[in-house]
């Protein structure tokens, strides 16, 4: 093909799945078997503003080498008592925390990546643990062919690291992965280390009042309106 | 289930693909269009003697860490030589070089993977390097649902390294991981950390002369007939 493009490598938070309404729609159910009343929304909302500062700790190295269950977890730990959420065993808690294993695809995803696996290699390129992505694809039915997760390099995006290891374990040049995520500084950041990039907009991600990533930012080699679009461009539909 | 067993890693060099047949018909068709006449059976068997080797001197320290493809790529060049094979491209080299990129499957291979694939998380646990083991999955039809290699931890079966990689980027405990192999030296390195394990035998990988591996010689979790079987047991079918 023209392109030469032989990998797609996915951001997954926000790009493939609604971590939002997934973690909000469960946690309504939950609540209301524990007799909770909490505003979910809210909730989920707190916990992902946690995710960047949680990870910088660790890009800066002002703390080891930690997997995102655990940074997750001692959010969790933390809003649990902030949202007055009291008395859950261990058992509960776990369980809450691998809701990040239970995030819903956004229904172009599933079908964007069934048609372009026949031409491509499709990996994860995510900050995410391997078994909570692993955990999360078989859920989703996303058909991944493997995972690439901050733990096999122990480093989170933006770090230039992530993108030099997605090319480096699929044996490729740069210019033939084609990194694909919904976050213009996501798409920035592997375009300075050679790879092609893909911007698709999820205006929803962050809920109503979203300001961030409603559009492409720069001159990225494909912007299309969402993955099945994207597979359309690429000539997979 | 009462065996509590969430995920098999696989062997996959005999194991899951037939690397003598799959050489050997290849080395033929490309070697009729190159006016060769070579045993490529014997091609074969002298490529796959040094495999062992190559990697023990990674193993034991006496180099830098390599990839499989790079072990794989020096030994054909040695062996290009002594079988008398002149004159290639290093396009050719690298072409031949990836035939085990094309290693094609044993007949009960993909349909015991398909019938497993519903219950249990699927993966590989081999020394080939990532691209390799990823490039042969899709070209053989092996649903994975990640690849896991001695490229992630930079060091080969038997070292025990590798199983502690299985489950610790899996999130699963030990004995929640059934290692699957047809050599019981595989096996028996991934029960010395706590991995559950299945034998099938695979007799003809060795080609008609094979002594070693024709049944299990330890006290294997399951020991099957083949992959299928091996389903059958694990209630899948």
């Amino acid at each position: 093909m023209s392109h030469g493009i032989k990998a797609l490598v996915f951001d997954v938070f926000g790009t493939l799945v609604d971590w939002r309404s997934s973690i909000a729609r469960e946690g309504e159910a939950w609540g209301r078997q524990h007799g909770l009343s909490v505003d979910w929304a809210a909730f989920a909302d707190a916990w992902r503003k946690a995710y960047h500062p949680s990870m910088d700790k660790v890009r800066k190295g002002e703390r080891p080498w930690t997997i995102l269950d655990t940074l997750h977890r001692e959010t969790l730990d933390r809003l649990l008592d902030e949202f007055g959420i009291r008395g859950l065993s261990e058992a509960d808690k776990d369980h809450w925390n691998r809701v990040w294993h239970r995030l819903r695809p956004w229904p172009d995803t599933v079908p964007g990546m069934l048609a372009l696996k026949p031409q491509f290699i499709l990996g994860t390129l995510s900050n995410g643990n391997v078994a909570l992505l692993l955990n999360m694809a078989r859920n989703a039915g996303m058909p991944f062919d493997t995972i690439l997760s901050s733990e096999l390099c122990r480093h989170f995006k933006p770090d230039p690291e992530m993108y030099r290891m997605a090319y480096t374990l699929l044996g490729l040049q740069p210019h033939e992965v084609l990194m694909t995520a919904a976050h213009n500084s996501d798409l920035l950041a592997a375009s300075r280390q050679g790879l092609r990039t893909a911007f698709f907009p999820r205006p929803g991600e962050y809920g109503p009042s979203q300001v961030k990533d409603k559009k492409a930012e720069h001159a990225f080699d494909f912007v299309a309106t969402d993955l099945v679009d994207l597979a359309r461009q690429l000539r997979a539909i």
